[in-house]
């Protein structure tokens, strides 16, 4: 059987098992995939040109996440190379839905996972998507 | 206007917010929300007598999350004192799902969970859940 | 034999091992025991009536931690019920240095600190103790 | 002033700031720094063909920091490029010292640690590093 087919468009980052991942059931932390979502979209949006800390000091606006689903399919261990992918589902005028993968060196999914994220100014309140960084968004669909 | 109320029936974890738990945009930082839902779980378990160390040794069983549906409605911040809760929702023979809140002092929710769990053994196949603990964890619905 | 005497005056909190402060070698990840040495100074600090969040934004001040010396003894494992203390070993006008040790429920010691933190204003300059704490810390010691 | 000189010898790593590292102060909490220091180790060691979850597996060796001085010289911050370096100080039978450094993408150093790490069996006794390894890390000198 093949491994499943990774959609070829989507945003992809490596990320590296190591022993602060684990825990002592031998397997990576359950919370810690969240970390390795968050690390594949920072990228995508630095691969865009736009980095958070940037986005905070000039444009003040954070992104929140709102909601997740997630479904654990398997664990990864210590020393894995995992991928991370990241895909546009929705693009609004103030918050944005990706779908995201965390796939094994062997092509099998780990994770799959639903990220709604709002963007928010300073204070945590809703405010637009910068147009600049929109703009980049809606062609990276 | 009065605070959501909370189900009296639920089991209920305090938990104080501290600096490792804060990211860079001054609040908890997201992932860390499932730990302290891990925290409220293992002390609903070790409440009713079972300490998951021990599971692991003397039962040779864990509990792996399967998935998770996670709402963020507010963020919390640093010194912030947090309750935790957890209320199972469905109880199978290799498997649970709880509903799980993280509420404010001000009795506001934060972040609301439908967690589900599934017991597996130390190779993380699917096995069933102890009769004792079973037992407890029916009475305790 | 006893347990080592633990010094009596010392400041002391207690913290509980979870699955997120474990890895695949079956015990506490060595970073997570510097996540307990916070934990317990924020709470002593807390004793003596000043919160972290509170002293950011009323005073304008944060402790940083400067130097570290750690000394491991013996591995935390899951479910572990450990004290965490704090000492004063010299207290100056702009920084602090503490003794610190992490003590399994047997008595032993699992792992001990000496902690210099800096008070430094919100851009991370050395500033003064305020006057009000400084008097508390002495007190304390 | 010219950068302090990093020693060419060194085995080098780069490490990326995300905000699962950074704290409410707006810089990195300070034992991030630890897991960023075991990313290099684990990638040094890697580097000479040993990976650390072959090594527990197929030789029952882990290896456990016993001892740590740290100096926290500068605060690093989000999205941050950092370098981590390490340097073998000393070279025993059954244990290790480490010298290391973290540096900014100006060549300043942020933080330099000393780590004192130990060769242990599955239950945490010393044990005499594989000689494979140890011819290795000599050479790594």
């Amino acid at each position: 059987m093949n491994p499943p087919a990774v959609n070829e468009a989507a945003f992809s980052w490596p990320v590296r098992v190591y022993y602060e991942d684990t825990d002592a059931g031998g397997v990576v932390y359950h919370a810690v995939y969240l970390q390795y979502l968050e690390r594949a979209r920072t990228e995508w949006l630095r691969a865009v040109g736009f980095g958070q800390r940037e986005l905070a000091r000039a444009a003040g606006v954070l992104f929140a996440v709102r909601a997740m689903e997630l479904d654990y399919l398997r664990p990864a261990r210590l020393d894995d190379a995992l991928t991370v992918t990241v895909d546009v589902m929705q693009l609004k005028p103030a918050s944005l839905t990706l779908s995201q993968c965390i796939i094994a060196a062997t092509g099998e999914p780990l994770l799959t996972a639903v990220v709604r994220i709002a963007c928010v100014d300073t204070c945590f309140r809703p405010t637009r998507i910068p147009s600049s960084l929109a703009k980049e968004l809606s062609h990276a669909r």
